[in-house]
């Protein structure tokens, strides 16, 4: 880092985001002020079950006024590991459980102003529990084949960033 | 859209980001209060030479506490277009043209809370003019070959999420 912090001021406390000014000082000794989004972090998860199919869940996203279709996914508990955490809202958002986790990536969405880290994983060997959506989820969960969500991204039908991630790394990993 | 905003409160007024309470009513008929950024998207686009080589940037990302190898990108100005955006940005931050442009995805990196749509482009047919970073972007360029990002990308080292979506798309596109 070339930029050295001199002060953080609070400026919103929210449920989700947390916002700060941070003053800084740049490499050429001149001070700026930048807005940075406080953020606990959260966990994903690509479900992809024998037969190549993977369980999506489509959600009213009312910041951007539609709704997506995304992978299972959700924000990190305070102190909670982000393998618990993906494997919660998995079961959580879907009913599923699954045998084999393997870490894809850990992703920054906005790395200028939101320290929001996304830790992305492949789930597989799945097999069925109760599904039991957060109260305030209203979700619907979809299924379709990895193949065809692939070709989807390619036509950029898919818009949710760790979900256009997911699918192109799994594909990457099982179709090839 | 299952879920209708009642009423919308402006909490902070930011540089980059503003922040508004959206009053919500959800599909129950209860209230709730959403967090919403707004923001005016950006433009990205992944810069491939014919010999398959990647014109990246390593920024300073403050608010992650490092730098970060990222492809060419930036906010769009008021009313600007997204590709002309990515045009002046590429040109910007690595003093590059470029003769094809290909549309490859609009993503939101934060849909749950955040307005934010990055417009992700391939762009080929390289050629030089002058680089002229903005006074307060202080990048360097880096080259690499698209095989090697996609093998980094696949081993979850690259973390910038329109970065990693580039990269998927564009090896997808040229190297299969």
């Amino acid at each position: 880092m070339r930029e050295k912090v001199l002060h953080k001021t609070r400026r919103f406390d929210g449920k989700v985001v947390t916002l700060e000014h941070w003053l800084i000082e740049k490499p050429d000794g001149k001070q700026g002020v930048y807005e940075v989004l406080l953020h606990p972090g959260a966990s994903a998860c690509i479900p992809v079950d024998e037969e190549g199919n993977v369980y999506l869940v489509r959600q009213d996203r009312i910041a951007i006024g539609r709704d997506t279709l995304e992978i299972p996914a959700g924000k990190l508990e305070p102190g909670e590991d982000p393998l618990e955490a993906a494997k919660r809202e998995l079961e959580e958002e879907t009913g599923l459980s699954a045998n084999n986790w393997k870490h894809l990536v850990s992703q920054y969405p906005a790395a200028a102003y939101d320290q929001e880290i996304v830790h992305i994983y492949l789930a597989t060997g799945l097999h069925r529990g109760t599904a039991h959506p957060d109260e305030d989820e209203w979700v619907s969960v979809e299924v379709q084949p990895l193949e065809q969500l692939f070709r989807r991204v390619m036509n950029g039908e898919l818009q949710d960033s760790k979900t256009v991630t997911a699918i192109l790394m799994a594909h990457s990993l099982l179709c090839s």
